[in-house]
């Protein structure tokens, strides 16, 4: 019996790693490349080593970015009073897509899931409480996603923002609009904007 | 409003050529290897590039390998007197599997489809033709794919070789009907009509 060649079944193997991929999907992929010419495989090639050499995390807001401070921490004209925390950079992109924001961002790096094991430690929690101690920020508004371990985050994260600051900081939730189980970078622009109009206190 | 940064923003475009891969899943694909170490991210890179740069197709039956002609072509333990003809790479790797067949193989690299501008030319049905009058080959075992684009493939290529030998050659077609482990009750229309046309004694 012969078998696929030495590096098909490592391609399909490197493909079956990314998430959603299964090893059928991986088959299509691999045998796809394989038609394609060597410049449009070169050209996946280079631009994945390309985004992992020059992406890096802001310091400050840990959202991505070519340059540390981000192009968000760094403009003068946001509002430096009020930070929106998220959980990933895409939900940055989607809150930015609004225009109905203009304040700052913190990004987690995802949310808490005791089931998988990520903890407050895996998330950038104490890094956003040492931020609000050196910096005149009046308002946090956590918007997490509107699913289970995002509430969860939030709750979380509301607790332990009352504690180090229990007075002078107002923190806000993402209000009405989002549909519940729901992922935020898939709500549409208009939804978005209502939540981020109704935020309410928690 | 504030966007992807540049190298995001091409990965998630290059990602979004793949087969299958939309704008969303483009944007996941991405930003999962933003999050992984980049050993991962140059794994993938550099078997997409291993795979255009080792992989060829073999001169004989357009088949993928590694060394021309390909360990199939090469093996003199196969039987050179029967070539199967298939659509794609995957289509042989599904054949050998069964360990039930011993012949050579003859990969055409797709199917017939006029609507999409796919005519005999973009396949290495020519190819087939030549290979056949300078070896041995007793028969012609046609192994496209069972659906529309397959079976006109198949009825071109049956024509086209009784043409070219009039005598001595056989054309076959793998056999239809009930797939094993399926429910008679499910089987669509078409699938039953070949099954009952297939009936053997038994």
């Amino acid at each position: 019996m012969t078998t696929t060649p030495g590096p098909v079944a490592h391609l399909i193997d490197e493909f079956t790693k990314l998430p959603g991929v299964g090893p059928k999907t991986a088959q299509r992929l691999t045998f796809f490349l394989l038609r394609q010419p060597i410049e449009a495989a070169r050209g996946l090639a280079d631009a994945i080593v390309d985004v992992k050499e020059r992406i890096r995390f802001c310091s400050e807001c840990f959202n991505i970015t070519e340059t540390d401070p981000c192009a968000i921490c760094a403009d003068p004209g946001r509002d430096r009073a009020l930070i929106c925390v998220v959980e990933e950079p895409l939900d940055v992109l989607a809150i930015e897509r609004t225009r109905g924001y203009k304040g700052l961002y913190h990004v987690l790096g995802g949310a808490l899931n005791p089931i998988e094991g990520i903890g407050p430690d895996d998330l950038k929690i104490d890094a956003l409480v040492k931020r609000l101690g050196r910096t005149g920020v009046q308002e946090v508004l956590i918007a997490t996603n509107p699913n289970m371990d995002g509430n969860y985050t939030a709750n979380y994260l509301g607790g332990q923002l009352h504690r180090a600051y229990p007075a002078g900081l107002r923190v806000t939730r993402l209000g009405q609009g989002l549909p519940a189980g729901g992922d935020l970078e898939y709500a549409d622009d208009i939804t978005l904007m209502r939540a981020l109009e109704a935020r309410r206190e928690m």
